[in-house]
């Protein structure tokens, strides 16, 4: 069996338990943060930079950047873009740069920078397969990061914890309570992934704003080929995990 | 439907986001500390003082108190008892009051009362029926508090925080994220709950100490048939939920 260990941390305030340095991390927040830069990045965006609070993401506004801002859900007054993955059509990002904060998913890249990763790449079910292709080359103990909402442990980004280790659990050892929890949690309701996901606190605060297809398309299986990895310069680029 | 709430925290460091105060707190650790209070008072213990420190288990140290005190899942060191619950045996218990530390389960008792629960039980598979019993009766909003290990997510403690859910949802609303995962977590294993536990990480660490036994016996569902409910004065007793 190989030496190699994949485990899930299924909320930020447990991620210092894990000991991510030299670990490739892999931060998931599929509504609706790493949705929405595994999809800029594929319509052609240069790259995405994730920042974590406001006057940061305004501080970079400039010719061809797009600043974007989500809080509670919404995009936050003043900004025209938010964390819509559908906003990202290719007649509005490709050759541009996206600057992205939003509640959750930004917060956990920046803390898996500070914890010294090896590397770090996010992840969606958008990209589920690119993402599964990339860790199994990487060659790397894995850690799965699931950026909640809040702190709170968060059901879609658990399930899509899950669905790695479904597909990766003959490469890798997988021997944790949580990532033997979140496998059988997805193989429980795979079948029906859409519906497992709208009994989530956050698929219900999202409805309420009016952006179900936003849900649907965040539900949707391996729409996009590429991973956004992060560079030593703090920005995600789009990398080919496999072909 | 019922406006009474039933919730699940999976971690000691998640538990303060989850406004315990002035709600029944059933604190669960199945592998052992609350199988072994359960199974004590049901073989006639008076009562069980759960502490935290060793020093403080020691002062209580007097005729007809047995102090015991588990620490990395074995008898620490200058104490004759621990936190296997097929130590308390009618002989050795009956009418004697148990003073017991161990390593997360009476911690968690300890931060419910700082967060002045309104009523805190503690809750293992051998009792399952009964706590859902009082439960029901209780007519409180409910939070299901997973010690876990050492602060980590542990999968038998949310697999009885699911057989709750599962028991319950007819009577309460089960909303949340970590209640609808336990809750399918716990549907998706329970036809063979003892396999589901021997993947557990502290099935390994304690199968390592040959107590392969007690988590047989702590897998068991139903041997008992009361609750042990916590007093003002932090003294486990024993309550009939039913009967």
């Amino acid at each position: 069996m190989t030496q190699l260990h994949l485990d899930v941390c299924v909320s930020p305030l447990l991620f210092p338990l894990y000991k991510a340095e030299g670990k490739l991390v892999v931060v998931i927040d599929i509504l609706r943060a790493t949705s929405t830069i595994a999809t800029a990045l594929h319509h052609g965006a240069n790259a995405v930079i994730p920042v974590t609070d406001i006057n940061e993401c305004l501080s970079y506004a400039a010719v061809d950047v797009l600043c974007a801002c989500e809080r509670e859900g919404k995009i936050a007054d003043g900004f025209s873009h938010g964390n819509s993955p559908l906003e990202y059509t290719p007649d509005v990002i490709k050759n541009k740069t996206l600057v992205l904060t939003t509640t959750n998913g930004t917060k956990c890249i920046q803390m898996s920078r500070a914890q010294q990763a090896a590397e770090i790449i996010t992840g969606a079910f958008v990209n589920l397969q690119a993402v599964c292709t990339y860790i199994q080359d990487a060659k790397q103990d894995v850690l799965l990061f699931c950026s909640g909402w809040k702190d709170q442990f968060s059901l879609e980004d658990t399930l899509f914890a899950g669905a790695v280790c479904d597909a990766l659990e003959a490469h890798f050892t997988i021997n944790t309570d949580s990532a033997y929890a979140a496998m059988h949690l997805y193989r429980s309701v795979k079948n029906d992934l859409y519906t497992a996901v709208t009994h989530s606190s956050h698929y219900k605060r999202l409805a309420a704003h009016g952006v179900e297809q936003d849900i649907r398309y965040c539900c949707s299986l391996n729409q996009i080929d590429i991973v956004p990895f992060l560079t030593s310069n703090n920005t995600l680029i789009s990398k080919k995990s496999y072909g």
